[in-house]
Order: structure tokens, then C-alpha cells, then sequence
């Protein structure tokens, strides 16, 4: 052996853990016998003098050789980890921020310095999920007073990036768990900044669904910006589509959400917290909360929505801004297409006024904007939000923030598509919408940004059997495959009667 | 590509995490894609008509091949699985019986039906480690009452295998957080079983000390008994020392505590319904429960050792058992020996009456045999042991019960050893046992059972400069060297003033 009693050797093993610092120890290794070290232990690895604390997994078989050690990609990533690097390691306390986590279980009251302890070392990596798992259950349901929630949303603003403006309104928006589709923000920013309101705003990613508003809109401009470029532009033209990952506005909510998507756990509090430390990071003043309400949406009932309703205001005017709850309908998706460019179609055909844009998005986008408008000047929002879409404004400011960030590029079809067709005739009772997303997600959405699927025949359309019910896309031929395997695979995707 | 758009094949990659299933899959896997499936997601996967719920991995290098994935070992034997197999994925709902815990975090008590769903979904294998983090941190602190501590105990123990006696009477003794070197286990059931009450003890081995109280019975006899021989035994000689693992009495609590030993969340209820769910299962009406209080002990105050104390008693009598709970001295190791062998070699002397046998470890394993007496009889307890104890009855038992379990070994010392000497003469006025369990551990133990060391000074002995303090046992010069380098690296860990 020519590793020392505390010593390995790192090889790269190329293992994602979802931002989990891991380390990877064989199981006869001397150094886990030693320190007695098990599987989920939390250890203290060092690499060229940088420290991380990482949970300890155990490998029994052969991709370590006697004397070596492996990382997960973020601890390798953070230790600035090569081939052949010594890794040594040791015990590690308990995080100490944990402890005020155990005294919540106890039924103590966390105060802000507690609250700001946790999220520091949250953002800092020094959670395993397990206990971040337990901080979110010690924080779940009504765990949380409103005292608590105000502290933790201060403890995310400041654990993040904050944006500055030198304006006295700044306004935003935010869906409280999104509808296929449902692809407001882009036309809402257009009417908005038009109308002559500071709108920075940023949006995500897809995580499971088949497209994120991020991933829509870069199929039409840029959206991968400095914080720098982000002020030129809005100074320029009022606002933005920028993706949230660009800046760090709330890196705590980025892990924590992972883990609570897993336990599917809903923290009230951390929600609220969560939604308002990213607007008031981003320096908004007046916010507009959109709560879609529905059977198969996040919030169910309106009693809930009621209970959050109270929660955003109360935690809004702790911290200094406006917010205005808006109850929307959230029983169906909204457009038509499924997947980034199809999504892009959809919004665009709504800010150019096109005699077939989908109704529904346009409805809702003018209502929020309508809101927003309201929150800020008191006057009659909805007027003016329809004025400034039908006049061409909305598309006009829409182009203008485009060349702003980089150009505008016009959303064009995939080469590969599949039609699918009505087996009989009748009329379209039922779609089935998680379907419709792994259709359009084994067609390649939203990583091959063309592929989804253009749905022609919404709840309620009556068709001729032949008729093409949707058109499939894809960038491959073998996706395209893929897709329409699944698709043969299924039944009463949308069932006609 | 030879999968289809819904398998891969299997290889091997031999993960160790802990109980916990895992499956590795490629980030640019088409499933992962099109499932919309991400790290730490739970998912159904099929090999050979059997399923499991496994927690999501992704690989980002080359440790998988387009087309592969890879399980943790658990996974991989579950399922049956060889190389080159096919396996197939699909979502899962969460596990049901998490809407019981989510409904706890919302205050609400849990019934009896919940309690066994969710320990019978645990025993299954079908919580992740992130789920079992958020059961362990709901549970915490006071948030069980007695019925639930109660109903927990019952889903404890018709969780997993029950032993039944003859005999009206079964005793059991259990220690709560143990202390280095603590082998009453061996003196005590020798003296209750040569006085005549039926003790089928069940020890468990070392997880992170140098040596369980398992694996130093280990070097004297066999331990890995079935079902039908613990009965055989027990009803020739009354007691046994069997390896709790070769049985499994209460399943769900080897995965509850490494998840509860990683958060370092000592739920009461739960410690309480573990403890008397084993002691059930074993078919135990008399149970003594030894509390050591002490700085560095599990339990740190009289304050804390009496609330335990009231559950006990309140638990037990509930599940129709009788608990007697000893307050004893936690504040230093008991007995000299540290490792498996050496520990034997501590408990040997005391059954032989040696003059130089450890007072502390004979003094202790008296009381907690008295303790049982008592409680069964209601007489001069502490007589009697002593008797059985002096007159040499409780070693000619113990031997019996070694021979029953297959013949007794005398434990002899390793061949590699090295003497650590006084650097200046004084008094012995602190041992740091954290340290000394470090050397015992690079020394080999508990693996190497004849690994560890012999502590010769304990608190308060005068040395003179060039005294052996200790000596170093192991079986190989390799692992003795670690040791001694690491004791070499170290300053304080035997104080002299």
C-alpha cells in the first residue's frame, strides 16, 4: 500500500447526486474501518487543502481498487478534484445549525439568526438530504408561524444575489405551480413593459415537464444574461426574459426543492418564503401571485388558496412590498403546444393577434397584466393591458426586448412529424395531459427545443374519425419512434365519444 | 440502440448504500429523459417480473455505457438480478403511507393502522432514506404521546419475527447507550441463568466502537444461531448469547437508526418502542433497562433519565410486560480491554474471580443481575448473585451455555503488539477513550477480533517515567503500524500529571 493511514487516491467516478457533496469508500477500505465510518455518514474530505463535508457511500465491487476514492460531480466540482489527487479524511460534527433544527422538532420557535444559520450552511453544501429532509418536515404544515416564515424569507434574500433598481415601482409576477402551457410571462412582460412598468423578470427551466418558460423563450432570443447586461437592458426597454439560473437570487430554494419534490412535501411557509425572498432579491415592489385552482393542480381548493392568500400578504407587508393574489382556473392547460418551440408558437401567435391564437393564454396573460397594472396605478388595468396587445404594442415591446438580448429568432417546425388521428367520430371528452407530456417528451422536449406536440382538437371539439386529433414532432427519427411506440402503446389518450 | 424506449440492460456496480435501493442511470439516458425522471426521484423498476421502489442516481461519466444501468447491492439481490438483465421503469406514486406522516407533520395523532402501515412499507424497503428522515424527524422530540409510542411498539413488533417460551417467566436485560468496553452482557446472563430464570439474550455486534458485545462473545463461542437452536439451548441452560442479526426481531429498527445515527435525532418514542419491540419479539415478561448518565453518555441528565424512566414503565405495563429502569454511572469506560478479544479476556476474569479482574465491570454486571432477581423474585437479589458469582456456579453456566452453542474458545492475544510507555512519571487525571477506540479501530478491531488494547492505568494510578500505559494488539504489522502512527501523531491521550 502506498497510501499513508489517512490518505486515498481519487479517480473521477462521474456521479451525479444532485448537488449532494458524496464521497465513494471501498468497503474493506482501512480508513473507513478505522474511523468505524458507515454508509450516510457525513464526512470531512480534504483535496488540496479544500475541505467539503460529503455523505459517505460504501462500494463493495470493483470500480474502486484497493487505496482509491471517488466524489459525486458537485463535491468534485467545489474541491477543484483531479485524477490522482490525495484525499484524506476525518469526522465531522453535526452541522451546528442542526441543532436549532432539533429544537424545532421539540416545538421551539426559531428566530431569524437561527433561520439565517441554517440557510447559510444549506447554501454552503454542509446538508446532506437527510437532514435536509428534516429540516423541510420540521418546517412542514403549519410548523411555521408567521414570525418564522418572515424570518426565513429574509434568511433567503440574504443568502443569494440581490438586484438593484433606481426605480420606485418594480413589479413581477409568479405561478404558484405551473399548468402545462402555460406560457403567460412572455406576453405579460410585453404588455407590462409597454405600459411603461420596470418588469426584470426571470423564469426556470423544465425539471419534469416536457417545457419551462425558459426553455420556450430561448427558442426565440438569448436568455443566458449577466447581471450587468440584465440592468442595461431593462434600463433600455422597461424588461426581460432572463433564465433564474443565470443569477443566483435564491440558491437555498435550488437545493431545497429537489428534496422536497422527492418527499413530496409542501411547506406552506417555505413556499411563501421561498417565492417572495426571489421577487424581493430581484428588488420588486408590487408583486401579482397567480394561484390556479383545480383538481389536478397544485392547490386544490379555494380554501387553501385562501390560507396562502393570507400568508403572501402578511409576509409581503413584513417585507415591504405589495402583493395582489389572484385566484385563475386551473382545471385545464392552457395552448396549445406541448414542448419549448411549440410553446413559443403559441405565445407568439397571441402578441400578433392571430385570428387562431388560443384564447386561453391570451385571457389569462391579459388578466394578470391587467392586475399587475391595477396594483401599481389603481386604475383600470384590464383597459389598458387589452389596448396595448391589440394595438401590436405588447408584440412591438415583445421584438425590442429580443434585440436587447441578443435578437430575435423566429421559432420554426421540426423536419420529423407523425400525425395522429381520430380512430372514430364524435366529440373530445377527455385528454389525458400526463400522457400527452411523456409523448412529447420521448419525442425529445425540451432538450431538442422543436420537439412536442401541436394538439388541434381541445376538450369539447367535435371530430370526423380520420380527423388529425395531433401532430407529433421530433428533431430525430429515432425520438419520433420512440414517441409513436408509446403513443400505440396507450389507450384513450383523448377519448372521443 | 438494441433497448427499447423502456429498458436497459444491467451491470453490475456493486454500491453499497446502506438498505437503501438504488438504480444508476446515464443522465443522457432516453428513459430519464422522457420519464422526465431526476436525481433522487423514486422509481419502479422491474427485473425479471420483479419490482422494487429504488431512489434515482445519475451517472455522468463513464461508469455506464449507453443502454446500462446499475443498482445498489441491496437492489441488486432483491431483485435477483444477474448481468446483462434486462430492467424496465416506471413512476411511482408516493409510497401511500407517507400521507400518514405528511398528516403527523400537520399535528394530527396517528392510530395504530397508520403506525403499522408505515413500519410494514419501511420493513419493505419502500422508504427512501430522505422519506425515513422525514418519519424519524416527525417523530422526534415529544411529538409521539404514549399511544403512539404504544401503537409503534405493537407495528414493532408484529413487524418481524417472535420467539415463544415454555415458561411464565423470560427476562432480559437492555443498556441504553452504551459505554466502551460495557461487556456486563456475559457476566449477567451467566449469574441470572445459573439461579434459575429463563434469559434468551440477543447482542448486537460493533457498528462504530472497536467491538459489540456480540463480537467479543464471538471469540469465546458461536453466536449465529437459528430460531430452533436459540430454543434448544434456552430450554437446556436456561440463557444464550446469540447475535441479534442471525434473528430478526425487529427489522424496521436496523434501517430507522442509521438514518436516525446520520441526523443525530434521538426520538425518544421511537428509542422507547425500539428497546421494548425487541425485548416483546423475544418473548421477554421481565425487562431490566440500564440507564447510564454521564457527560459523554447518551443520556447526560438525572432530568432526562427519569422522562425515560416514566415511558418505560408506562409502555411496558401497556404491552403487558414488567421494566425496572437502573440509573447507572456513565462518567468512564468500564472494565480494561478494548476490542473484541481483550474485552472477553475482561469478562473471563471477573467469571474466574481473578484478584486482578476488573471491580468496575464485576461491580456493574452484579447490580444489573440483582436488578433481575429483584424484579422477578422481590428478594435479597444482590446476595444471590454474589453467591453465584463467588462460588464459581456462574462461570461453570456460562461455560454450559458455550458448550450448548457449539464449545468454548479461550481467547488468546495477537502475535503483533507494542507497549506505549510514560513519557514522565505523575498520576494518571484523564484518558481520552475516543481516541484510545481510534487506536484499537487502526489497530484491526472489531474485524480482526484479536486487534485493540489493554489499558494498564486507568484514572488515578501513579506511573513512573518508562511504564507501560497500554499496549497495541494486532493481527498484522501493517495495521499496527497505523496504529502506532496515528498514536504517534496524537498528544493527551492518556494525561499524566
Amino acid at each position: 500500500m502506498d497510501t499513508t493511514f489517512n490518505t486515498l487516491k481519487l479517480i473521477h467516478l462521474g456521479i451525479d447526486a444532485q448537488r449532494e457533496n458524496v464521497v465513494f469508500m471501498r468497503k474493506d477500505c482501512h480508513i473507513c474501518k478505522s474511523e468505524g465510518f458507515e454508509a450516510l455518514n457525513r464526512v470531512l474530505v480534504t483535496v488540496n487543502g479544500n475541505s467539503k463535508i460529503a455523505t459517505l457511500y460504501i462500494i463493495t465491487d470493483g470500480i474502486l481498487q484497493a487505496g482509491e476514492a471517488g466524489l459525486s460531480e458537485s463535491a468534485w466540482k467545489d474541491l477543484n478534484a483531479k485524477k490522482g489527487d490525495e484525499i484524506s479524511f476525518s469526522h465531522v460534527q453535526p452541522v451546528t445549525s442542526m441543532s436549532s433544527i432539533r429544537a424545532k422538532m421539540y416545538g421551539r420557535q426559531l428566530n431569524n439568526e437561527n433561520l439565517q444559520n441554517i440557510i447559510k450552511d444549506i447554501v454552503k453544501g454542509e446538508y446532506s438530504n437527510i437532514e435536509i429532509a428534516a429540516f423541510i418536515t420540521a418546517c412542514a404544515g403549519d410548523n411555521l408561524n408567521i414570525e418564522e416564515i418572515i424570518g426565513l424569507t429574509k434568511a433567503m434574500v440574504v443568502s443569494g444575489q440581490r438586484l438593484s433598481w433606481n426605480k420606485k415601482i418594480v413589479v413581477d409576477k409568479h405561478c404558484v405551480g405551473g399548468l402545462p402551457g402555460n406560457r403567460t410571462t412572455p406576453i405579460v412582460v410585453a404588455i407590462v413593459a409597454a405600459y411603461g412598468l420596470t418588469i426584470p423578470k426571470t423564469s426556470s427551466r423544465a425539471i419534469t415537464s416536457p417545457a419551462g418558460t425558459a426553455d420556450s423563450l430561448e427558442t426565440m432570443t438569448t436568455i443566458d444574461l449577466s447581471i450587468k447586461q440584465i440592468q442595461k437592458i431593462v434600463e433600455q426597454e422597461n424588461g426581460c426574459f432572463v433564465w433564474g439560473g443565470s443569477i443566483k437570487l435564491s440558491p437555498a430554494d435550488d437545493i431545497l426543492i429537489r428534496v422536497e419534490r422527492a418527499l413530496d412535501v409542501d411547506g406552506e411557509g417555505q413556499m411563501i418564503a421561498s417565492v417572495l425572498s426571489k421577487k424581493i432579491a430581484a428588488g420588486s415592489t408590487h408583486v401579482v401571485i397567480d394561484i390556479p385552482i383545480g383538481k389536478t393542480a397544485k392547490v386544490r381548493t379555494e380554501e387553501d388558496a385562501e390560507k396562502l392568500k393570507y400568508y403572501f400578504n402578511v409576509v409581503g407587508k413584513a417585507m415591504g412590498i405589495k402583493v395582489n393574489v389572484l385566484f385563475t382556473d386551473g382545471s385545464q392547460p392552457i395552448g396549445r403546444g406541448i414542448g419549448p418551440t411549440l410553446e413559443a408558437m403559441d405565445v407568439l401567435s397571441v402578441l400578433r393577434n392571430e385570428e387562431n391564437a388560443p384564447q386561453d393564454l391570451k385571457n389569462k396573460s391579459l388578466l394578470i397584466a391587467a392586475s399587475i397594472i391595477d396594483l401599481v396605478d389603481e386604475k383600470n388595468g384590464l383597459q389598458s393591458a387589452q389596448e396595448i396587445l391589440s394595438s401590436g404594442k405588447a408584440y412591438e415591446k415583445f421584438l425590442a426586448i429580443c434585440k436587447a438580448q441578443g435578437g430575435f429568432r423566429e421559432p420554426e417546425f421540426a423536419v420529423f412529424k407523425e400525425d395522429v388521428t381520430a380512430e372514430k367520430s364524435g366529440v373530445v371528452i377527455e385528454i389525458d395531459n400526463r400522457k400527452l407530456a411523456k409523448i412529447a417528451k420521448l419525442a425529445g422536449a425540451p432538450h431538442d427545443s422543436k420537439a412536442g406536440l401541436l394538439l388541434k382538437t381541445p376538450l369539447n371539439t367535435k371530430v370526423e374519425k380520420g380527423d388529425i386529433l395531433y401532430t407529433i414532432y421530433s428533431e430525430t427519427n429515432g425520438e419520433l419512434k420512440y414517441s409513436v411506440d408509446y403513443m400505440k402503446s396507450e389507450k384513450d389518450i383523448i377519448l372521443i365519444q
